[in-house]
């Protein structure tokens, strides 16, 4: 539902945030700041520096709190949190979604976990604790206890006055569901439905029996796929055996997962963490990159290592030296078109045991066709720069090779990490630039050894 | 709406596909197909090689062939229509959603679109028309004409009256939207709020009137942030001047939005066009790619020319043509890793004038933090690879110089390619390896000719 933004003044640009700061007027930046959505607080907070973080944090409204808590990413929760002890956070906590609470939960320190749960009221830590028996990352650990049931015996007309009983529906409700005496899950009953049908007629004659309702242990990634495929606005979570209905998934928590997956793609083939966030503090920021430079220095110096085994070769012609990393840029940036092609069909469900042979010639067949064309131009350009035709042949097999290879390692690289139950997102692209280096720097000056010795 | 799948065999596994296909069992494999949900039918299409696209798209049911076009990309569209005439084309669309005609009709060859346009219903051509005239990546190209409008002095009793006339609500609807005579757009009515207030109050009393309603003209992104950042399911578009209702966009296109920015950022970064699908012909990837390999190509041998600058000191050491790729390589992970959180950031709406001198002043720092910490490592490697400390301080002095020119162009580089117009997603990747490819070179070889001379 669109958010109420009535006469709040325009913030387009964090400038004047800025300027306000500068200005030490910091009651008008208070007002300006709660007349904002708290979705629009959390982006303003988020878009800020660590040290303003902490200050436009302090000057939110009490009443507001709660819910940009709620918008906000894991560190900064984790963060504005810590200073409280287990009652304060309960009393925050408290307002917002089932499912949010349950993962601002799992971001605490483990010995806060059972100390919030108690402060909190009976009704609420049993919801919580029912969503906490489910990994975070399944459709349990996504789902919302706000279900609104009927039962299929009812008129239309009976459920409209229930409905009407109820000070408010939960928001994204677009289905009723429609249960038994003991909780099992037996269709849906679409409020577009209720709306345009006779009052006099029944549930059970108009609820849609055959829908996928989703068990709890069903991979989040899963869901929003489905989800997606579907265009679902909400869908009902039943217990893996049994049927009963446990809750419901609603489109924003999978647009969430969404980007989550999107992010977690992008990031892990730049070597980020998922936890990166653009406004992160230095000391965050550095240890969390640092790994990946580390792992890059390790790969780097075993490329080098193989330079190392032709030194005297290149010794003898230093127009080597000058071509290689031409050989190893070009394999690199081959063998990540396809990596990230291949890594993306397997994020949507596309890429599987069937297929990936086709999906393997089909590079294979690419990188041959681009390797040749490029191979051809390169061998052009080096003779003429270098006047030794020797060299352009040379150049130009080690470029169709690397080429091969960087199809090869891309397509399978990621299959086979997933088969070895490595992240092929967060692996694979050190993985490959290894495999195109090392490749790279032999082939070329392994061939150059054979025709110059 | 969860979608009926009752009875429907199981196809788990594409390779099920391909032993039917072997098998020669077509009936068999023309029943399970068909038994599927259309998005689930254009997943398969889409998981399938281009010859197995051509067999499984003929065999759908005409019933069913339009919803499935509608979830296919757009390469495949246009692949399966082009053998097609006008009003043939026109049949196939017009069960479709405004905004998917117009998106369809936008991938066909120009002359074709007002054919296929004069072979629709008047009706059905006004709105396909009346989406036309905006811009596929403006509000006014996602949005569709189906909106269910009242006026607010209606009671909510009449308003109830009015819908049950409807044989069905369109997908996706939680609100109804209030105008006025003139169609101009008042304020919303949330279905869940006419279900639960006594129906002899008025449309005005309940509606609510403080919300965004979505200008025509706005781009595709802006609204996903909106509706990313307050969980909205569907939103009014409302004429750039006079703010009449024109349409209103749902949360399942804004969805393919999201999807979309995500996968150009990703594809970007690893030089791939957005068109790139993973089950693309040979054909029509190589081509693509081509291009990015070739605009690689002249860069590396860019980078190769200040090698060569330096040709004299390699030859006289050839331990630094061993050790020089590493300088570029650490350079080019640390640059790609702040490139891409500050595209990323971009993308959010999150990076903006006000802060990118923190975001520099941050990235400066991280870059000089993990420099000097893998400098200092490299420099012992080396020093014990080579028994030589020179060697030692030059690549360590040139890993610091490299990863803190990779920290200002990841950062710098997506800011100054906005400002001249040019995607940061797609020329930002190519971009940065040239700049510290050649800073690494120049910094390392610099150095070295100045040490060794």
């Amino acid at each position: 539902m669109p958010v109420a933004n009535a006469g709040a003044p325009e913030l387009n640009e964090l400038s004047d945030l800025d300027q306000l700061l500068g200005s030490g007027s910091t009651r008008n930046l208070r007002y300006i700041l709660n007349n904002l959505a708290p979705a629009d607080i959390a982006h303003r907070i988020e878009s800020a520096p660590p040290k303003l973080q902490q200050l436009l944090w302090g000057m939110i409204d009490p009443e507001f709190t709660a819910e940009v808590l709620g918008e906000l990413s894991e560190d900064l929760q984790l963060e504005f949190l810590k200073d409280k002890d287990s009652a304060e956070t309960a009393s925050l906590l408290e307002s917002l979604d089932t499912d949010d609470i349950a993962d601002i939960l799992q971001t605490l320190p483990d010995q806060m976990i059972p100390a919030v749960l108690k402060a909190m009221s009976v009704q609420d830590r049993l919801r919580v604790e029912s969503v906490l028996t489910y990994d975070e990352d399944t459709a349990g650990g996504l789902m919302n206890t706000d279900t609104i049931t009927v039962r299929p015996d009812l008129t239309l007309d009976v459920v409209l006055r229930y409905l009407r009983r109820h000070d408010e529906i939960p928001e994204v409700t677009d289905n009723l569901f429609v249960v038994n005496r003991k909780d099992t899950f037996l269709g849906i009953l679409p409020l577009a439905k209720l709306l345009t049908s006779s009052p006099n007629i029944t549930v059970r004659e108009i609820m849609i029996t055959d829908v996928d309702a989703i068990p709890a242990s069903m991979p989040d990634t899963k869901v929003a796929q489905l989800f997606e495929r579907h265009d679902w606005v909400s869908a009902p979570v039943v217990s893996d055996k049994g049927k009963n209905l446990l809750g419901r998934i609603t489109i924003d928590d999978v647009v969430d997962v969404i980007r989550e997956d999107a992010d977690h793609s992008l990031f892990g083939l730049a070597g980020l963490s998922d936890e990166e966030e653009t406004f992160g503090s230095v000391r965050k920021t550095a240890p969390r990159r640092a790994i990946w430079l580390g792992v890059n220095l390790f790969t780097a110096i075993m490329a080098s290592m193989v330079i190392n085994l032709f030194e005297a070769t290149i010794d003898k012609v230093v127009a080597l030296a000058i071509l290689m990393p031409i050989v190893a840029s070009m394999g690199g940036v081959a063998g990540s078109q396809t990596l990230t092609v291949v890594i993306r069909g397997m994020a949507l469900g596309q890429v599987q045991a069937g297929n990936i042979r086709w999906l393997l010639s089909k590079e294979f067949a690419v990188g041959a066709l681009n390797g040749l064309m490029w191979a051809l131009i390169m061998g052009i350009v080096a003779s003429m720069w270098f006047n030794d035709p020797k060299i352009a042949y040379i150049i130009a097999a080690a470029m169709v090779i690397n080429l091969l290879a960087a199809a090869v390692a891309g397509a399978l690289l990621p299959v086979t990490l997933r088969a070895m139950n490595i992240d092929p997102a967060l692996a694979g692209g050190v993985a490959l630039t290894t495999i195109t280096d090392v490749v790279g720097f032999f082939s070329f000056l392994g061939l150059a050894t054979l025709f110059y010795s």
